[in-house]
């Protein structure tokens, strides 16, 4: 990742220092909505993210608890990848680049339920994804 | 800006490629958050953009209908920059940014009656965020 010019004291700086990238963003929609815990799995989506820069992008995840990683418990050589609190807690951030990207890009499907969903009852919405992922998530992580 | 190697239906992929990079969302920050209207004023940020990555981003966010421009009337030669209700639209997502830095990042100043008030009156927060950037503008943009 590149190097930020100069440090800032804006907090939106400061979030953009480690999630103002394409790639780590794709990956945090990847684990936070597609309920991806393998390289692998990243690896397979559409974009095409390069290997080098997949390693990179989890690495730094890791180093901002963002995300954590242990050993898949039925194949040991396996890294497996759970989102933390910290990382949960972008739900409504990468919600808002969804929604956004659903009204105002025409090149994308139109999912009217869930603007519909979100106009009228965003806050529910929000808790329901936690909810799911706190869940799927094993105890030691959340 | 980076070509992106594969395209994606996904709505998130497709705001990211407009959105996915951490000048263009200072870019936006400034407009929405700061008020700023010219170049020089985004140039003197403390984050220090290149000349080249701003001239770059200011011309693909007008192209993509988020940002409008058209000549300074007390200053002929200068072009001034104004959000467009496509860029207003984006007020949620850069206070998630903003609200996110704040709760998480240690390195910036704790702003809690901002993130009390995001927790408890989001809505009307995000009104008046919006109300106050129609204002500001010219009824021939908004």
């Amino acid at each position: 990742m590149k190097k930020t010019e100069k440090r800032s004291d804006c907090p939106i700086s400061r979030t953009l220092d480690i999630l103002g990238d394409k790639w780590t963003l794709l990956i945090l929609r990847d684990i936070l909505f597609r309920g991806f815990h393998f390289y692998t799995e990243f690896l397979g989506s559409d974009e095409g993210i390069a290997t080098n820069i997949l390693s990179d992008r989890l690495k730094m995840l890791e180093e901002k608890n963002i995300l954590v990683s242990k050993t898949y418990e039925k194949m040991k050589r396996k890294k497996e990848y759970r989102i933390t609190p910290i990382g949960i807690s972008l739900v409504p951030m990468v919600l808002e680049m969804l929604i956004w990207g659903l009204e105002f890009d025409d090149r994308t499907y139109a999912l009217p339920s869930m603007v519909e969903r979100y106009n009228t009852d965003r806050d529910n919405l929000i808790s329901e994804v936690i909810k799911s992922l706190k869940e799927a998530n094993d105890l030691d992580f959340c």
